[in-house]
């Protein structure tokens, strides 16, 4: 188990937001970041800006977890809420960028916070050399597309399988490069995934190497691996994180030839009145 | 952070049991083992227990936690439930061990449980030898008492706190030896230690190195403690665990020359459905 939910913010997300605006500096100057998010990539921005001594400023959809929206205004950020649909979030937070005249940082289609998760799949190889396999769950497809991108580089023997919510129809949508819906997000308990679409520059990457290892979990599934963590590793990880087990759990590890299986636990921000 | 709810059956009871029945078969033969526990050392001595390819009872109050007499099950045990007073948990012990013959392994004032519990000491020594304050929680005393001996003797230099819930009154008991109450347990949300009295065993260690040590703390600092715990490090551990970072943040480290304070997270088997 790969366990982002200890790292810094509670959640992998801190990764990308801190090469996003390290980059960003690099380039010239920055007066301030915006982006959209449920908690935990608005959390990693919020660490990541105060870090970088920058202002931060994010649209948080109205059913965002409290416990997830307390976080992002104790790291500092200034939230503006928002309807939970995907186009009220974008739509919010472009009008802030130009308010504000900050620039905008994707939660997961921006290439340098893609890159920034990679560092995931660098640690992992690094961490495991034994490991043939690991297991993600997808959500907009940063991590997952990260974490593919240097692992099929690098070590192609490692098979990455991308775990998702029912409903998503991720297969269907890199076959076609088309949604099944008209919805934009999920009704999941893994709130951390609940982006319907993947991001359009984590699509090739996914699509290339991933295409053939999608595995589609239930809620109910999602709650019997959260409980299994909790119970047996006493992480207390959020509903996100569990749906890799959720997925290990579903096939059949010797029939896919798989020996050494990690398991990305993605993040532990969930409210201390969470029952699984 | 010591961290005993990532030891073998979710708590420190498991160093305990494992030495006191290894002593046991090393004096002679052993048909099985028998004790009484709200459930951590009902776990680790039925752990402990298959193992060593011995069976195991447990008399188990009937107010212990759902997930320890499940674990307790899981791990083997024959349970037999008996009422929640030190009473009835020591003669349903003493019944079953002369009905099956077997030896009983007390919880905490066996001088090999002790023993085995005071592996903690070693260890923190070890992983952090600039310590100079441990903060413990207080039940029975077997934990208090081992890692306290281990400590006074190689480095008396550091401080051991023994935290207790209130109502305990240790203070006045190691300076009596007498309770100020006629209850033998106390009803504080920390089930793993609501044993009123410390061993016969624990009593002088206890008395001659931590009298002037004890701090009490109250369910409301236990629960708050333990919110920052589950919140801040992920780790989702009993209420019992968070007993001394309740009392660390009841004192002023500084003013007691505390610089590098080792907290002993002693379990992490708590109902998955509760909320602190």
């Amino acid at each position: 188990m790969k366990c982002e939910h200890l790292q810094k913010t509670g959640s992998f997300k801190a990764r990308g937001a801190l090469n996003a605006i390290q980059k960003m500096k690099d380039e010239g100057t920055v007066k301030g970041v915006v982006t959209h998010s449920s908690g935990n990539h608005g959390q990693g921005l919020a660490w990541a800006a105060s870090e970088s001594n920058l202002p931060c400023c994010v649209a948080v959809p109205r059913n965002a977890p409290p416990s997830k929206i307390e976080a992002m205004k104790s790291y500092g950020a200034r939230l503006e809420l928002c309807e939970p649909t995907h186009k009220s979030r974008e739509e919010t937070c472009a009008r802030l960028a130009k308010d504000l005249g900050y620039r905008v940082v994707e939660p997961f289609d921006d290439p340098n916070v893609i890159c920034g998760q990679g560092t995931i799949g660098a640690e992992i190889i690094e961490q495991v050399p034994t490991a043939d396999a690991v297991f993600l769950a997808v959500g907009g497809g940063g991590l997952a597309s990260g974490v593919t991108a240097y692992i099929t580089e690098i070590r192609p023997d490692i098979k990455v399988f991308l775990v998702e919510p029912v409903g998503k129809d991720l297969a269907a949508y890199l076959k076609n490069g088309k949604l099944t819906t008209e919805r934009d997000v999920l009704d999941t308990i893994a709130d951390g995934i609940r982006v319907l679409k993947v991001g359009e520059n984590c699509y090739p990457i996914l699509k290339g190497a991933c295409s053939d290892r999608i595995i589609t979990v239930t809620d109910k599934e999602i709650r019997a691996a959260l409980k299994l963590i909790w119970a047996r590793t006493k992480q207390r990880v959020e509903p996100s994180a569990a749906v890799p087990l959720a997925g290990l759990l579903k096939v059949s590890p010797a029939e896919l030839g798989i020996k050494n299986a990690v398991l990305i636990l993605c993040g532990g921000n969930v409210d201390l009145d969470f029952i699984p």
